[in-house]
């Protein structure tokens, strides 16, 4: 099997109640593509600019990251800033300057086209369908999104919804998209506009699973040292399409399997700023957490 | 084994976006003994006005519930009117009448005194503690607070908490009490201040149990038919407390067995007004929703 991520890579200027940070390497498909290497060999498909350094490209293939599709366009790398609240839920973006991003059309490395599974990390709804357009035989594509795309671009994301296996969004981002508050109800109601399965992301408070089987509810991991929540989403995603891309068991448990590896190494990326912690860890901790975490959820 | 209970019993007036209810039969000891009454047979301490009618003292009864400590005095009972907002996860208060209940001093009757488990429900330290002083040989003694009493009676409440076993705040009351934005950070905190076990409400995310066997997370069980969330939180307690009382297993699974009973309960009042949805299920209902939940949190 082979997993596929296309999405951000930027530098994170960001201020947490913890400390702060410049220019760490971050963006969806860097955080994404990190997480899912615990479990698989993920191709990356971005966009950096001539101020990419070397080092950050050898902490990709050191991870085991196939970087053929990391493309350097003249410019400047995405540059975020933002500044998180006491509360670690709620952030303001100091800054956006997309750069090189900003006109990023991805093509696909022929090698890549193939790709069993995919993630299309949080971009506009056209260029998600772009990638989609260019990949031919997918068992499972998972696709992010974000409040702006729902509201300017709605029509181009209904239409890609019909397209894709699941959808990821977070609490907010259901209401808005459904008019349901009762997230039970709104999770069902994005289901109805054509995706196979939801997961509907609660940030501090975990996720829900809407599938064909039901409502599964997955608590975060409850870490009592939130350091820097950036990358917990994307960690999320790709703890859970690193592992499904890795387990070729029947389908009932793997997604429940894979989101609970997605909870835990979301909650190690917090712990940290950056990628740091997750530069600190190893499949065993992985394991090892997840173990910890079966156990404070059964009774 | 036998469980206490001493609390408001008011009439409840709410208004929520699924409608309306005026002077339903409402407080936190009527939630938390109805509740109870589906594991154990709870005794009721508490006060009503003249007002009260025979047909609410006979769903008591009907419900197992011993209402020997329900005493009547002059006056009016405890009103209480508020509205939920769109989200049904906060409320206005529109009116307090505490009537009967302001000058209320809770006095056990003698056969109480002896009871096992305890649920001290949400009322000023100092008479939380007038009532401890009535007790003779509890097990376990379980304390509802809120944040009139952490800011109003700070000394009483830090002079109640090594007298009890747990502790049931909700998050932010836990924020204020201790100054951690984080939970986990929090509940222990919490624990510092005395009591064994603290539980941590956090609505419609569930609720985080902090022991000396660690941290235990309990999402809530996900119904998408929220009509009015008055005494889910008076309900979780007591399912807890009731499971408790009719279970004499080992101590370190029965906690985490009682807190799914706790959650089971409260999905279930929150589907309709008042005490109408606990009316209309019974026990087997609970424990299939219970097996549901297991089945919802397994990976």
């Amino acid at each position: 099997m082979s997993l596929l991520v296309v999405g951000s890579i930027a530098f994170d200027s960001i201020e947490t109640p913890r400390g702060a940070v410049e220019e760490a390497l971050g963006g969806s498909a860097t955080f994404f593509s990190v997480s899912a290497s615990f479990f698989t060999k993920p191709r990356l498909v971005g966009v950096v600019g001539e101020d990419f350094p070397d080092r950050h490209k050898k902490l990709f293939v050191d991870r085991g990251i196939d970087t053929t599709g990391l493309a350097t366009a003249p410019g400047k790398t995405f540059r975020w800033k933002g500044r998180y609240h006491q509360d670690m839920n709620t952030r303001d973006t100091l800054e956006v300057h997309l750069n090189v991003f900003e006109t990023f059309e991805p093509t696909l490395p022929p090698a890549f086209q193939g790709s069993t599974h995919i993630f299309l990390a949080n971009s506009s709804p056209v260029i998600q369908a772009k990638v989609l357009d260019q990949i031919s035989k997918a068992r499972l594509v998972m696709a992010d999104t974000m409040d702006l795309w729902i509201e300017t671009q709605h029509d181009e994301l209904m239409a890609l919804l019909p397209r894709i296996d699941g959808l990821l969004l977070n609490d907010s981002e259901a209401r808005l998209l459904t008019g349901e508050e009762n997230m039970v109800r709104a999770g069902r109601a994005v289901r109805q506009l054509g995706p196979k399965f939801v997961i509907i992301k609660k940030g501090e408070h975990g996720a829900m699973l809407f599938s064909e089987d039901g409502v599964f509810v997955v608590p975060a991991y409850p870490t009592p040292d939130v350091v820097d929540p950036t990358g917990a989403g994307d960690c999320f995603a790709g703890g859970i399409l690193g592992y499904l891309d890795s387990d070729d068991s029947p389908p009932p448990g793997r997604l429940r399997r894979a989101m609970a590896f997605g909870t835990v190494v979301s909650s190690l990326v917090v712990e940290d700023f950056g990628l740091r912690r997750l530069q600190r860890t190893n499949r065993n901790e992985i394991d090892e957490r997840l173990e910890q975490y079966r156990a404070m959820l059964s009774f």
